[in-house]
């Protein structure tokens, strides 16, 4: 039987003696000669990073990796907390809230600068109409780092010096420019925005933007399973909350 | 009020101006200071690693990072097919599949070399004991590499060359020496048994082995669903599925 | 210390001697007095249904709550077969496959309908007007049932002997009578959407209507997670796929 | 080409004018003919539950379906917090820390009771023999009902009113009545404990258990999480923890 066209993989393939990986071969080629940042470009990008490359990936993934006691992190230890057998099911659940609220601007901040890239004009005309429409631009604005996101301009000098500010990373500066400009209100441009951009100049898509993030929080992750471990927060936390819950029935049709 | 003891944490903080990783400040002493795979051992093992134990812990991630279209790949790329706008749900299903058949054996080797290293008496006379006792002895054989799984001298070499094959790493191969005089039955080291044994001698608790195996197979997802945002394998799979099933209902009581 | 106004629920309380739920005592007012099915009902209306509401919504979980071997359903029994020992983990990876391009069409087709709800004007023509402007209607057509899906008239009968054809079951209707005017193409109800208009008719805001037809494929789960326990089919996939996979490396900068 | 014998399923199956579901049409047979609870029996069971079997599933349903603001709520709460898109993350989340410290009582306990079952020699000496061995029993006591669960004499109650105390019901009252003699201490059985021997008697395997357990909380998931969309509980909760937090960095290598 010939077989379908749609079940073939590029990714990775193993005979009795060898494991290949992205056409290279895994034990000689890839261990002891790649990171493992740089794998993870190769498994997207399907080539190597140079060397400013990854410099730049290595300072995203480590910028994104912890927020503290985050949702995510708090959902993460709490599942712990049930199943401390199943770390999967714990790293899992870590993951799944980054969704829209926080780690989706990250894949928001590309989609915006791909738009205002994809329209007709000149580019700072395009940017002035654009953020007069929107109400609210992904990628500015923190609630904490209310003046400056440390992240920001440390994603930049690094890209700078590695050649590597492209398009996004360029048009997300003018964009909070301008957004100054118009509403006298100077917002920085976030760890999550200047990440969205700096990955979508590294060529990565746009729908794939979050699963960088997954792959820097499931580190973070790690981190704070190995200190449920040794210190738990999750029982403690569920006590307390039990405790002090008011509880307040609904009206009943009894 | 005073806090109370529980509520605690020693991995991260951010105040207006600064994020700290670790105690140690984000922007300045880990972005482009650290890679992604430093950072990740840090916050297990709360100090950074040596540029050998950097080494040895890439060569083990990348070794862990794919295997091809796996079962929890196949559930990920599954998972993709019904949810696109999530990859969060479907690095979540991809992962949740790594558990005692496959990526358990990580864990299972570093437990049993733990268990080998706390018994009393000669060592060798040890090995020789419990090997017998045991029928099935984790980190030994593999499905496809039959002779020698590819991944294990090259992790023995990494190790040698960093001066960093520890207790379970030479335990395991004194473990597998002495199942091969016993046996006949020459089975190699496979890839995740010596992972487990290299990561337990980086100072990993064998409870945490299994997370960084995790955070390797993120990066394999995130290939693989680049793979399958371009070339889906889950709807024609399904569709395949779906037509070739043979429907056997069960004797029912009607 | 006085308890914020955030830490309070209305669901459930419990003491030494009692447990309470909805404001009922759980072991005299609902244990063996409440079917499963009227609990979810009150869990989330905060009432408890009429025996015409009931029966609805059985038929409506009992519509939803299995088709096949779906993509949701390989990726649950592809989990399985790597962890066993987490069923958990097998059933979330299962439900994680449930987003847009399945069962998102119960919650679409709510959201449409309430849309037409909102608009001013005589009702058919708000219809027309829609109808066409919209190029796809969510639940209409289904790729097997092309005539009839045989769930939609049992659903219509159901809710019609209880008296609960509601705006949203009768809007439906006059949408799928409009689209046939207009398009000349009879695409008939399909079952997620009929579900999803009984479900609002039932009360239910539409951000949660995906949440029922969760509860619904949790049943569906069991059953193939209690056929895969027996005749497993994960680990003979996952091997055919594995062999007859085509590897296709992607052309490197090697 | 003839199929394999493993590409089967007796569970659902369907064609362009009729869906087939456990042998039975799906619209005309199960609609309107069966409730959920007796579906989800059905799917399982491979038969249609008595009347008194379904009363009894019912109420282990209902008696597990909530416990209030536990450690899996809280993380299913906090993932919605960051994913309010995707509720079947939020769902998924709140199942995954459904493992061995909560709802593994359930298996526990009839797994306990299957191991008495198996012995030789006479019951009450069986039972005896090995509580004494034995340190903890599953499925006795509980944290908050000291003295009695109050869901454990209703499931018993009406077991007996429906003629199905079966072995494990049996047994489990003989256990917590040889425990009370052995150690003096009056320990109540409690109510998951209860329910793991009521699931086996009504025969589901005890690897199935926990998924039972598994969808009466996703039922009680779907009234946290309307609430939550009312009244979240997430967001203040990750803030005071936030803020109430101490940062305790560790001794670092700097």
């Amino acid at each position: 039987m010939s077989e379908p066209d749609w079940l073939r993989t590029g990714i990775g393939d193993s005979d009795a003696d060898s494991i290949t990986l992205m056409g290279r071969d895994l034990s000689t080629e890839l261990m002891g000669q790649v990171s493992f940042t740089q794998l993870a470009f190769l498994l997207v990008r399907k080539r190597l990073p140079s060397e400013g490359e990854t410099r730049l990936l290595d300072a995203i993934l480590v910028s994104l990796a912890d927020h503290g006691l985050t949702p995510t992190v708090l959902a993460a230890r709490l599942t712990h907390t049930g199943a401390p057998e199943s770390i999967q099911g714990a790293v899992a659940a870590g993951l799944l809230g980054s969704g829209s609220v926080f780690l989706g601007v990250v894949e928001d901040t590309a989609r915006f600068l791909d738009e205002l890239l994809g329209e007709d004009g000149p580019e700072r005309e395009v940017v002035e109409r654009i953020v007069r429409e929107r109400g609210r631009i992904p990628g500015l604005g923190h609630p904490v780092h209310k003046v400056e996101d440390p992240r920001t301009p440390r994603i930049y000098a690094i890209a700078e010096e590695a050649g590597l500010v492209g398009d996004r990373l360029r048009l997300l500066r003018l964009v909070a420019e301008v957004y100054r400009e118009q509403s006298g209100n100077d917002l920085p441009i976030n760890g999550a925005g200047v990440a969205g951009a700096a990955l979508a100049d590294l060529g990565f898509p746009a729908s794939l933007l979050r699963g960088f993030a997954l792959l820097a929080r499931t580190a973070g992750l790690l981190g704070h399973l190995a200190e449920e471990m040794d210190e738990p927060l999750g029982m403690p936390l569920y006590r307390e909350v039990d405790e002090r819950a008011i509880y307040d029935p609904p009206d009943t049709d009894k």
